[in-house]
């Protein structure tokens, strides 16, 4: 039996954070470390923010968020929040199946599913969990299936993808030239899955729903839409982009959540009933987890219906999302051809990125948080500039202005 | 070019949901079918809940949830979550880099990182998240290392171990001779990984911290060690269980979680600086996620405070499990030995043990989820007693009788 001193464990150990030092040393040379910057938000006064630096409070404008539609503060999103708290408590207790499930679920779960024509849905604790599991999930129930995957599909589903252990072929984002070669170099009959996002939000680029659902007849495939970004925001009811171009029931499972323009957290797929079922039977990551907070899926609830008879808050975003551009473009800055309300301003340089983010914030109070590697492909560093329907029109204009005088200053 | 009609893909889905179809017939036939009881927890009068049976609504004892100290509805808890909500409103409406950094996230951190006496800690959205990506980016970071897995862990471990891709091997549960023997086995300097529970949840044991901890000195290796039903519960400031036994300063990784003790949801991670730093940085379903609502961080920080000080939720459990098993013994019940706070009740086939749960639900009032595969293995279909802090002294004697002449009646 080896005998040694206890040093040795802690010698593995210190290989460990040895390790971990290169990775976190490379980052910081390389411009991809990370600096979260804390906020307390104001729900009175969206979408501003208090952070601190040298121990003062500051006020920020946040020009980054996903929510959206500041449904986050939305008295009835509140409201309901608040009287599932007074009434339930705040944690569920328990998974899904050992007393987790409650009412707001049930709820929930059938508002989604008629929100999208669809048979049925299940909740997840995020969207990103929705994704992986309901992918991996597909893939243990039909091995043979074959998935084309746009290039630019978020890291959720890549990395369901890769759960579901089916065979993956990629193909060029949004390229429908590639995705029908790559559809026709497989045998007819073989079962086909493309994977895609309806808003790539790190571009703002929509996919291109009509020709894939074109596609998709014409090689026997199936589509699972990422919605994530397009529920809330798209359709007379919020229930996203392919509804708001009819072409719900041509998806076969799709997917959204409630932390963007629902201003909660959690996220869903919606399909066939069995399938659904299935995922709720054999999705580990559903199974063995503590469901979300009564009060987070009450929100949630609120939210979904608040959006599915209002517009006022999508009419405000869209305006606001032009005047931005407009203004972006008036000041004769990089922005990226986005037909969506994301609005990327392209810089391609992960220092400079950083340096306007933070030239922003410390001299005119604006909030946009860089977007470096991994988010985005390195040369590719932007700022993601996200207006809300909440933004007044004079804090847009101030800020085109000073994202010009940041962006001169660090050329 | 195939030009096929319509119908193709429509094939294609029905051959998903046929599948699907015959998964979920499967899981009726062999009893692992899992129906969901919706309830309406009721804070004011825990721990009791409302659920409904043919458009009424009826009340249930719950003797199945996680929340072992009652600190959903705990005051402190309450009042924190509604301040935040009040003040920040409901979704953090971003990932922890894009804008969903709460103050909360920072003071939490640091409460937890010097509860567990570690460098720092990380917040996900839930335990079964913190595993699952920790244990991932560990593999990345150190390839070479070989993992030692508890034969019963859980899954989100097993799952991250995968993750890691780093090789795997179990051991049998909490089998000393046996994890010692696969340890020898190994080169004297190969890094090793030990990856146990502190609480196996479905059967009330405690992982053999002390002999492992003895291991891990002799041979060169290190301890993942999962704390979720732990903390909270153990410990004279809540800490868990390994701080209960004043092993926690040989543990290298500690994860807990919020969902279960704390009344709340989430996970966490706790370790040396750098290695939490690489975490934060690597594990993609860390970074590609929105982080939790800032109301549900004040909720648990509140929480964790409060159990760091106060031993009376601690103390009126473990008189009310201490009770309980007592009553069950009593009434000659197959109570399985655990020494912990979780209290299984052997019945070992599926059918039964969801005839007896429904009851005891329809005829007593008591709601005890039975426990089929794949929670445990076939033929150890159980019911998980799980008292709290917060039941009275009748109800769990009037549980145990009605335990009694449930199991009776279905034998």
């Amino acid at each position: 039996m080896t005998q040694t001193t206890p040093v040795s464990s802690r010698r593995q150990r210190n290989a460990l954070v040895k390790a971990a030092v290169d990775f976190v040393t490379r980052a910081m040379v390389d411009g991809s470390y990370r600096t979260f910057l804390p906020l307390r938000r104001l729900a009175d006064d969206y979408p501003n923010a208090c952070f601190e630096r040298r121990g003062a409070q500051h006020r920020t404008n946040v020009f980054c968020s996903n929510d959206y539609l500041g449904m986050s503060n939305h008295e009835r999103v509140v409201a309901a929040a608040r009287a599932a708290l007074d009434e339930q408590g705040l944690g569920s207790g328990g998974s899904r199946n050992i007393s987790g499930t409650s009412l707001y679920h049930v709820e929930l779960e059938a508002e989604l599913a008629a929100l999208h024509g669809k048979e049925s849905a299940l909740v997840f604790n995020s969207g990103y969990v929705a994704n992986d599991e309901a992918l991996g999930v597909i893939g243990k129930l039909m091995p043979e299936l074959v998935v084309l995957s746009d290039g630019k599909n978020h890291r959720s589903l890549i990395e369901g993808i890769r759960k579901s252990g089916l065979r993956k072929i990629v193909f060029e984002h949004n390229s429908i030239p590639d995705l029908e070669a790559k559809l026709g170099a497989l045998p007819a009959e073989a079962p086909k899955l493309i994977v895609l996002e309806s808003i790539y939000s790190m571009d703002g680029h929509f996919g291109p729903l009509e020709e894939v659902c074109r596609l998709k007849h014409r090689h026997n495939a199936m589509i699972f839409l990422d919605e994530t970004h397009g529920v809330g925001v798209y359709g007379r009811t919020g229930a996203g982009v392919a509804d708001s171009m009819g072409l719900a029931h041509e998806i076969d499972v799709i997917q959204g959540g409630f932390g963007k323009a629902h201003g909660a957290t959690g996220g869903y797929v919606a399909g066939d009933a069995f399938l659904v079922d299935a995922i709720r039977l054999m999705a580990p990551g559903f199974i063995f987890t503590t469901s979300l907070p009564p009060l987070v899926l009450a929100a949630a609830l609120a939210s979904v219906r608040h959006l599915k008879q209002s517009n006022v808050e999508r009419e405000r975003l869209f305006a606001n999302v032009s005047l931005l551009k407009d203004e972006l473009r008036r000041h004769r800055l990089p922005v990226m051809d986005s037909p969506s309300h994301i609005v990327p301003v392209l810089i391609g340089d992960s220092f400079r990125c950083k340096s306007v983010s933070d030239a922003l914030l410390r001299e005119h109070g604006f909030y946009v948080q860089p977007i470096n590697w991994p988010s985005v492909q390195r040369g590719q560093e932007r700022l993601r500039v996200i207006v809300s329907s909440a933004h007044a029109e004079r804090d847009i204009r101030a800020f085109a202005l000073a994202l010009a005088r940041c962006m001169a200053a660090a050329s």
